[in-house]
């Protein structure tokens, strides 16, 4: 039986989407493709509310995390760090060889605009990562307001992952100013994973032509130039390309502004029954993420019983990540899910714990 | 309509693996991803005739290509140039800022055993990249005999492109001593793109523990040691595994010795047809491709027009490749192509060309 995935990605994909997946094949030096490719990129756009190019990453996320530490920096990297991924970043950029200081937070909280205010100023950086909605934490970062600090700098390259929030959750890329946006398809975009998306502004394209060793496969420069023509430079996962079209007419039609109001309200039913239960969350007040909620297991709750039961009903949610595994769960409420699933997933909870 | 494709890639995907790629999401931390991925691998390895463990790359073959060059060398790349894709390779190489040394010859030629014999025994190398058959000239190096040549160089990694013949030609890896081999799903795989495997020796492995700055996301110990619970490190293609899967049932079920027969049957039908009408072939004689029969354009055949009609018949062959465009046309006999697809095709170009 098919677990519907209540967990921070993948998560569920509708039957539409799916089908496409199972497109019959194309070459991608066709003008078939170039059509389905040049389709595809001003419906990222409107999603992401940027003028930026959006590239086309067959890969994972971390594929495009590396990217960022190997086309953008030529002096150091500042890496913001408040979890698991944005942990992950630092390593990825020290893995890489680059310079890269790290600007870190205790699990569960969130990375501050005046603390990035204080290392910026030194003058000793040109880039700056940050993990949106940390999904091992559910901390959401104040994006908004880091970005107000990030205006000061122009010369620093705003770089953002927002895996798991990623059309969830309203991120104005033009109004922000973030130079390097990035996420996988397999949380908010609801697509199967396989494909990583990454809008690059004309500033970061300007840094890029001027740093050396950004290796091959994740070249930005050499993405671009394809990109002109609507092809890849190697070839792309065309199935998850026809999904993606599939899938940014439906988000398109449903409205990116409905579309986030139905995050977020999704997100409350788990915050009110959270709260009416007596289950803390695990972030930091006022920075709970939306897309991901994390709470801390303060209830003693057996959460590999809970899921197994779950199981039986065709339903999984998902415990703690790394080292929170055994203290925290999850439970991400993403892409294509309606209110609905979420009240049958409480109510089954509710049923199974007897709470 | 579709058009069937008689091209180098992507190729023709059944409808058995189609739907395999339409399969409803997991989670890839689930106890059920690891069940798939432990039941693919043990298939890859028989298909490849090698106990060496095989690693499934979310990426195009360019990606494993980048791998062997960060993953494998301390000291300098030998690197067999005869074609766009070998080319790359040494891009590739140089592009990561490794050192590199090409061993070159023309476009349309093999490389030699003894060519390889000469430049290794100067013991300047670690690594020599071999792309076994180059998609762009249509060449089939001689493997089996550089890899009696490299059997007198055991500190010298052995790597093998076989982004167009794995699975249509036979590789013996492990009889062969090939530390690594790769190739894309997109060719003899017959599944859609946006996967790649990589098979590592034990050699290679130990190789790959010594090496600095191997990078994160192709960074193959890290690959290994997700790989050895069942899992990669960042979320994978899942739909392209469950496809991988169906599709290696399927091969093994027709036998490795029958499909390869299948695919030499299928290209003698080309070499058979070109030769009766007095149609060149590209490559160097004794080294054609079975998979990518390349031939001149010297019945100066406007490969465009003919495309465009075949077209209307829903099939689709291929120019040259690169600065090969006009002089040369490819047909791809390659996954799950049957000789009664090349008979039909035939026809219908002596039909369109009046030939």
């Amino acid at each position: 039986m098919h677990k519907k995935l209540f967990i921070p990605g993948p998560t569920e994909v509708v039957k539409e989407v799916l089908d496409a997946m199972a497109s019959e094949m194309i070459g991608h030096r066709m003008k078939e493709f170039s059509e389905l490719y040049n389709a595809v990129e001003p419906k990222l756009q409107q999603a992401l509310y940027t003028k930026n190019r959006v590239l086309m990453f067959t890969s994972s996320a971390t594929g495009c995390m590396e990217a960022t530490v190997r086309n953008f920096s030529k002096k150091k990297i500042l890496s913001g760090m408040c979890g698991a991924f944005s942990d992950r970043w630092y390593d990825i950029a020290v893995g890489n060889g680059k310079a890269t200081d790290p600007l870190k937070v205790e699990w569960g909280m969130a990375i501050k605009p005046e603390m990035v205010d204080e290392k910026l100023k030194t003058g000793q950086y040109d880039v700056f990562t940050l993990v949106h909605n940390e999904t091992s934490t559910g901390v959401k970062n104040p994006i908004e307001e880091i970005a107000q600090v990030m205006k000061k700098y122009p010369d620093v390259i705003f770089a953002v992952d927002a895996v798991s929030s990623l059309t969830g959750y309203k991120i104005d890329v033009d109004a922000l100013g973030i130079d390097i946006i990035l996420a996988g398809v397999q949380k908010c975009f609801a697509l199967p994973p396989g494909l990583a998306i990454m809008s690059v502004s004309p500033k970061a394209i300007e840094r890029a032509k001027t740093v050396e060793n950004r290796g091959f496969y994740f070249d930005v420069i050499d993405m671009l130039k394809y990109d002109e023509k609507g092809q890849t430079p190697s070839t792309p996962s065309i199935s998850h390309i026809y999904a993606l079209n599939v899938q940014m007419d439906r988000m398109l039609k449903e409205g990116m502004e409905n579309r986030f109001a139905r995050h977020k309200k999704m997100a409350d039913m788990v915050f009110d029954w959270a709260k009416s239960k007596g289950i803390e969350l695990f972030p930091e007040k006022g920075y709970e993420s939306w897309t991901v909620v994390t709470m801390k297991n303060n209830k003693n709750f057996n959460i590999g019983d809970l899921n197994k039961e779950l199981g039986k009903r065709g339903k999984t949610i998902s415990n703690g990540y790394g080292k929170l595994k055994d203290v925290t769960f999850r439970i991400a409420a993403m892409g294509d899910l309606m209110p609905a699933d979420i009240h049958e997933l409480l109510n089954d909870i509710n049923d199974i714990l007897k709470i």
